[in-house]
């Protein structure tokens, strides 16, 4: 099989498109910026989700849904807020179609809307206009509520999965009586967060905090993890906002404390979104396709038969029978491609194309060892094994895959962190790219002049970042701490 | 505690919103026609979800996401589909929204789409635009594909679950090479939604076709399950769609066959949605709250302590904990309500409200004695047991109340069922409810004058039913079968 993609080298924007879509991840649809999920590519994110749900529901959150529309005035209500999500949105103004004289179909303008709506970009507003209903008294609190919904930003230039107009995300939302709790309750979710993208998307994060430039509209802190893409560029890979009382003052919730006094909630908001897909796709993925950890891919390990007759195949489908109910029992997901409309070596690129981590090749000769060939995704070696007893090496590969994955990323993000002291060395590193750790006045004017020369942002402030005396790269004033800056998505 | 509930006898529709809104399912939001799903309701919904995407996946199914705006001009393509679905919807016609002069967020007209979005009502003609690129040759086929989704129809006469603007549904959308395959599949998934409406909502259903008055829009057949709800109402739970090469030829989808040829796809859709969730609360409920079918029960066993002192819930707290370990193992989810803001007199009509299909109550002479209270929600029988190997007990204890809930709704639907010969009978026994199996002439014109006159439809065609002679008894022309009549939500 020819090669199917545009290797990295070569482009790298245009190898994550070409892989994206012929992976059977995602396409672009007919209508602008809306992409369709393929199969493929949504079994993966329903794995997410699967693990995500869990980890929600163990640190205490129940789902709920909200509605997909939000009355405009709502977001007047939370002054920064408003500056940050109404802007670009769907407007929802009519709600009846006609048919015209000429036959067509078209607006019915008898049928305006008193009030638009907005097709949510976040559910906050909305959220908090109910909880004002639920909460009196301080046993009505903590709420601790999620959601797995759509959300719509009308975003000009997208991209599949990494900024799309609509698209898939989880977005917490929870209500506390005491600051503090909702301080934890944001960095508690910080680290769910961190745990999910290390342990199953195979991803190192930094743990950090927004600059106040890059923070979420109407928060007081944005949390976040933010990880390092192949080409050096930085993905945002889900934040994590404690939002003070600003919701709670805009839509009017207060309660009474076990003190008989009236105060206003405490809140909090996290999210992620189908952007992680882009995040898997672009962090471990090669010239050959797609690289997926274990843990996330839909199908772990294909068996792919070798065989000229038929006599053959079914021979090989009895030999390999028991093993795929072994590995199944084990809970391991198991195709066995008895296609014969497809040769082995197209299977083969099919399948690595898909990332799936491991493939066992087995032919006549293998039938008259006992041997398989297991060939792994990840570092594309291959070994002939003997059939007997190989599940429980392969359920041990599988671990082994997950690891390596994540230690390649590691490594690859160590080697592309960089200090950085000068103005002149900045500028430079920044066009090679990476994370760079460099002083920083702490100003927004700063960190805007900074963008505005070089395009890198401060992706993030380290938590429990070394204190360390510096002078800002730009301005030469005084500085604590390092920050890290880079290009991003 | 008080009633909290109106009696149905009293008002059944009324029962219905306190009992939905009082026991924490769903409630009005401020967008009108959309609800908000508490975590209470959505935990059940969940768990009809978590059944009906397994039985999807176990028939062949995959989940993949396809886009919630619709160009308004795929609506025109297939006439009767816009008939049915493009009148009232909501309408996305502009992108923007921007300050005024005076300070106010406004609608910015210089950001209006050329071509208005609709907010999807179904996705058929998004889903089938997006199969002709997906579709060349009889290898492309079949495609069985579901999606879980929100859709938004601008419903006028609102109802919490029973008819929302905005509600969630699955959409399964399949493509094949011949029309049997198709038939096929849309009976499958008629015999899916009946297996699942019988042994997990414990709902009996009629299933049949319907008549082509209350056919889908664009649906060569529809396939359909009816219930019987307790006021003598009906309630469609779910409907599969033969849809022929409909959607195939507006969308121009045409695949090549084994024989070299150029067709057009056949293809089906079914679903079933939120709406499920009214149909629970009708069929099972009573004047004490919601019955919920363990099954979909979120939580099937709360165990109430009765106490007086700290140091008599802390023994009754640890004469459970191992009954709770041992349920828990057994798949059975508990609660202990160890809450000591409330009696339990509170409590119990708490859990009764709520549907909980078990309750235990725990006190000091139980503990001397060994013994627990055990009470069932859909009987309201008590009784004293051994706490000794009453794990066993309650496990078989959960098996009857699914049975014998599903046997009170098949028994009440086999006695509000009635053959009518006679017009005046017919009308007489539209007035007091069920099920009226009656002849038709088979003519829309009088199934509509029917409707005109007694609020009362088909609601199903049996499928297999029995080939009886008769006399229409509205026109007393010839009829062959007779099908099922009844006023319906």
């Amino acid at each position: 099989m020819a090669k199917v993609l545009t290797s990295r080298e070569e482009n790298y924007s245009q190898w994550y498109n070409d892989l994206v879509i012929k992976a059977d991840l995602a396409e672009n649809s007919a209508v602008r910026g809306s992409m369709v999920i393929k199969p493929y590519g949504y079994a993966i994110w329903e794995k997410m989700q699967s693990v995500l749900d869990k980890m929600f529901k163990e640190t205490g959150h129940q789902n709920a849904y909200f509605p997909l529309f939000i009355p405009k005035s709502f977001f007047s209500k939370e002054a920064s807020h408003v500056k940050g999500f109404a802007k670009e949105c769907a407007v929802v103004t009519h709600y009846r179609l006609k048919t015209d004289e000429d036959g067509k179909i078209v607006v019915d303008e008898d049928a305006k809307l008193e009030e638009e709506l907005i097709v949510r970009p976040t559910s906050e507003t909305i959220i908090w206009d109910t909880y004002r209903r639920w909460i009196q008294s301080y046993r009505d609190l903590p709420i601790l509520i999620n959601q797995w919904a759509n959300v719509v930003r009308w975003e000009m230039r997208t991209r599949l999965f990494l900024r799309t107009a609509e698209f898939l995300w989880q977005e917490g939302h929870t209500a506390h009586a005491t600051k503090n709790e909702a301080i934890a309750e944001a960095e508690t979710m910080l680290k769910v967060y961190a745990d999910f993208a290390e342990n199953f998307l195979a991803l190192p994060v930094l743990q950090g905090v927004k600059s106040p430039n890059e923070r979420f509209a109407g928060a007081i802190e944005t949390y976040c993890i933010e990880a390092l893409m192949q080409d050096g560029k930085a993905l945002q890979a889900g934040t994590s906002h404690f939002l003070g009382q600003n919701f709670a003052k805009a839509f009017d919730v207060t309660f009474v404390t076990k003190e008989n006094k009236q105060e206003l909630v405490w809140a909090t908001s996290w999210g992620v979104s189908t952007r992680l897909m882009g995040a898997l796709v672009m962090a471990h993925s090669d010239d050959n396709g797609l690289v997926l950890p274990p843990k996330l891919a839909p199908i772990q390990v294909v068996i792919v038969p070798i065989f000229r007759k038929e006599e053959e195949l079914a021979a090989i489908g009895k030999k390999v029978e028991p093993l795929i109910k072994k590995l199944k029992g084990k809970g391991i997901s198991v195709k066995f491609d008895n296609r014969d409309t497809h040769k082995p070596g197209f299977k083969f690129a099919e399948w690595e194309l898909k990332g799936v981590p491991v493939r066992l090749a087995i032919g006549p000769r293998d039938l008259a060892n006992g041997t398989v060939e297991v060939a792994r995704r990840d570092t594309m070696e291959k070994d002939i094994l003997q059939i007997e007893g190989i599940d429980d090496k392969i359920e041990n590969l599988l671990i082994q895959i997950q690891k390596n994955i994540f230690q390649k990323a590691f490594d690859f993000r160590a080697n592309n962190t960089f200090n950085v002291d000068t103005w002149e060395e900045f500028k430079a590193q920044v066009e090679k790219g990476g994370f760079i750790y460099a002083h920083w006045d702490g100003t927004a004017e700063t960190e805007q002049k900074i963008k505005a020369a070089t395009k890198a942002t401060i992706r993030s402030i380290p938590i429990d970042g070394k204190i360390e005396e510096g002078k800002c790269i730009y301005t030469g004033n005084p500085s604590k701490q390092r920050v890290v800056f880079a290009r991003s998505y």
